[in-house]
């Protein structure tokens, strides 16, 4: 592995991109699967400017447990004529304990005059007291030096003078921002070979894909003699998005011999891309390269042919490598091997018993032409598996019937809803009713009242997450609905499924699926 | 104009593309807005080997008036020992009756040997054979040589002689083509350079975007000396896709100079874009550069306030030229500047009434704390501007109650489920119930039908997108819900939004939204 700088920059750029929203929770949540890729450092967000991200710092003190990567903290310099150890915003930036803080800093003088209203001079001394007084605060300071491609072309020697200061107070990487996303590659390499002959500091690159060049610019500046490249994961970010983080990592390291990432974290990029997407709620682009759904599937009748000759000779590089599949465009998504590697995964050996995997994939596809994916609910397919191989659904209760009601009266809130249950456990038939705030809020307390005297194992376990994804949404109100429902008690947390036109119906099979996995892992057996 | 080649294959390779199937009347429709693109080029499938693509250009000869654009029909080089003149596959080509004959050739040689079965010589003379009959029977022939770059890595010298082989046997235009999309822009510029050391011809470049690059190695090949440029609308197309015509061309036009299409045409990219994507049923990407929905949005309160003073420092080009234009979006990242900017964007002026600014800024923050982004939904937001500019909001009917029922036996499919709506309108109390697959269909067809006698207009509006988003997801299902819903008409479409514990009342709340906006817009008064 080379002291190549991978710098994620998904929760605080790719944020920045329209209709997403990310709590804490998420935050934390993607950082974690950032580090399984093995990102060197990831850029939370700034602290000081946004609550939020001043509450994730704080929270991912104890509860992030990164492996791989270092956590850096954005702000910008000091203000105009401030002292640099007393501006509230660098304080927080110190406040957020982290080992490296990224500054963003103006490079382009019409941004100093035009848009921060101080002087060339101010700002350059705003960048030198920012860093200095943060390098002595014990911080490794990167620098983003803002709109300075655009910069350079209107006042080269003002650029290259703020890269000249910041080198100079400290600071240890200056990322250099395409920040309007208006370069195309041969720019790029040129600017970035004019800045190195100037200076002995480590250059980085941050792009964005306005003139859809994101990625091969990244790739011209590495190429150029930059040794960190920023990005977000699956492009997001702002306007057209950021550099994805994914295809610059595949590019160079399949592309361009450089190992950033080690081989066996970049086979899980795909399940990673996927795995972020279910938290952002961003439907995954299927064309995205190396890792969207279509990225290896094969349509054209010339190609399927001598696909079976030679794989290679239509595939750009071995989709293996980052944890994608080959397709051919009638048999569907899933294949055999993936399901038993998953299988073996979860304890169950099917390349000994070629009918029981024969029949499992059978049952998946079909699922999968519904709309299932068992990608981010492992305990709802270990639940279909353990079906095929007992031959008969693992069932803690027989259900009879069950029947929502909301109302509301005029355009104010409505009224609780209300859920009734009916159904036979430890040989005896229950009705209950439960209240809630919507309809699967009350389902959910209907559901455990009515199991409570036959299974009270079910009060240890708690609901902590409930996402819903509308699937072929251009259907309107009348598309189908996947529900995919977290559930933890004392000793994890488990991801059950639930798929269906009815958002409620679909919420109602993951949430059986929730209880009996729940239960099964607890050794219960069925009282029935 | 220069005498640049714009040359489309959306109809023929973007056609590869997942999930898209194109309908004769589909292909028509679309060739008539390339060329009112400009593009010089549409090639319009193959004939001989699809009926459909032979119904095509029989129908294209007497449906289709271009303007500026020449047809092309695709076909490959004549079989293996079999003269050109007697294959029937060359037939169909001269059959579609075309100026232009694009003809797939093999220039890698393991493809020949181990693909097409056949020697390295024989396969020389098809395309020498195959190119000279053509042109003696009056066709501009154009090489796309498969597989070019991988070849030329792999062979070059035999790479390079079906290049010479082509142009001496009179093709008029040879597009290297990297067909596996592997490549990036540094070995582009590098073989276009090579080839055009060894050839008089005219080169064309066809890439796709495995690694993410097809716009900046079309952009290489062109800066190396191609002047033939192929590929999609909206990059579609097998896999990961072809090089996205429409970036080529803005980035061409806007960043290199070179004038490939008339301006006033390109200014017409957005409209043509997305009028496209309606006839592939394509969602059209909101990320895509120069003509996506967010490529001109700015999020950041950062950038915001400087926006005001002069937008040319936060956007690489002037987006008028494309046919966008910029947008502001209210988020909890922005302040009173973008609301200010936002709702000058829908013709209100705020700056002259510093409380009623004000007041509104505070409204929008107050929302958003709740978990409401008008981000995405301009649509609510006008309407809660207008509310604050009004001094009462704008109710076209009045709600009384509404009920929704759902239930099912066992755990098999749901009944449908039973909505009720009470309401009055136009002097009259209405009781309508309504039926759907789901709780929020059956109450989007209860409300229609409650308001059907008060206001045919709804009849036009059509719901064609619903997103679920569940905020707080750690708290299961008593999260709060975010419910965006995208309603059509024959003017355009508008996002509107609603926010609740329960996902019914959310999605009532955006769906009133939705129908107060668009009968708004129609400039119907309220009939109460």
């Amino acid at each position: 592995m080379t002291d190549f700088h991978v710098y994620d920059t998904t929760l605080r750029d790719g944020a920045q991109q329209e209709g997403l929203n990310l709590s804490v929770a998420d935050k934390l949540a993607i950082a974690a699967y950032l580090d399984e890729l093995g990102v060197g450092f990831i850029e939370g967000g700034w602290p000081g400017a946004n609550p939020k991200d001043t509450e994730f710092f704080a929270r991912a003190r104890t509860e992030l447990h990164l492996q791989n990567a270092t956590l850096a903290a954005f702000g910008s310099t000091r203000r105009a004529h401030a002292v640099a150890a007393d501006d509230p915003q660098v304080r927080a930036l110190l406040d957020a304990q982290t080992d490296v803080v990224t500054l963003v800093a103006k490079s382009h003088s019409r941004h100093v005059t035009e848009a921060l209203h101080t002087t060339l001079d101010e700002n350059l001394a705003m960048v030198s007291d920012t860093v200095s007084f943060l390098v002595r605060e014990g911080r490794s300071v990167f620098l983003d030096a803002e709109h300075f491609f655009d910069g350079y072309r209107t006042d080269p020697a003002y650029a290259l003078e703020v890269v000249r200061i910041a080198a100079e107070a400290g600071a240890s990487v200056i990322a250099l921002c395409d920040t309007n996303g208006g370069m195309l590659p041969p720019q790029v390499t040129d600017v970035v070979g004019d800045v190195l002959t100037c200076t002995q500091a480590r250059l980085g690159i941050h792009c964005h894909n306005d003139t859809g060049c994101a990625v091969a610019n990244s790739l011209a500046a590495v190429q150029a003699g930059a040794d960190h490249v920023q990005g977000t994961i699956n492009g997001y970010g702002e306007r057209t998005g950021n550099a994805d983080l994914v295809t610059v990592v595949s590019n160079l390291q399949l592309k361009l011999g450089q190992q950033v990432v080690a081989p066996e974290r970049l086979g899980r990029a795909l399940h990673l891309s996927h795995a972020i997407s279910e938290v952002t709620n961003v439907v995954p682009y299927g064309r995205q390269p190396y890792v969207g759904a279509s990225a290896f599937a094969h349509k054209a009748g010339l190609h399927a042919s001598a696909l079976k000759v030679d794989p290679d000779l239509y595939q750009h590089t071995d989709p293996a490598l980052v944890g994608n599949s080959m397709r051919t465009l009638v048999s569907d998504m899933a294949g055999r091997a993936s399901i038993e590697l998953k299988a073996k995964e979860l304890g169950y050996d099917l390349t000994h018993d070629p009918q029981l995997a024969a029949r499992t994939v059978k049952r998946v596809k079909e699922l999968e032409q519904q709309g299932w994916t068992f990608d981010a609910a492992d305990a709802s397919f270990e639940l279909l598996l353990r079906e095929e191989v007992t031959g008969e659904p693992l069932s803690y209760f027989d259900a009879e019937s069950w029947r929502v009601i909301m109302d509301s009266t005029g355009g104010s809130e409505p009224s609780l809803s209300e859920a009734t249950v009916k159904l036979s456990a430890a040989g005896k038939r229950t009705v209950a009713t439960g209240e809630g705030n919507g309809p699967v809020n009350a389902l959910d307390h209907a559901l455990r009242q009515a199991l409570a005297d036959a299974y009270p194992e079910l009060a240890a376990f708690e609901l902590i997450d409930f996402r819903v994804r509308i699937l072929d949404a251009s259907h309107g109100t009348d598309a189908t609905t996947r529900v995919l429902i977290e559930t933890s008690d004392e000793n994890g947390s488990w991801q059950t499924l639930g798929v269906a036109p009815n958002i409620v119906h679909a919420s109602w099979v993951a949430l059986v699926d929730s209880f009996t996995y729940g239960l099964l892992k607890r050794g219960v057996e069925p009282r029935k």
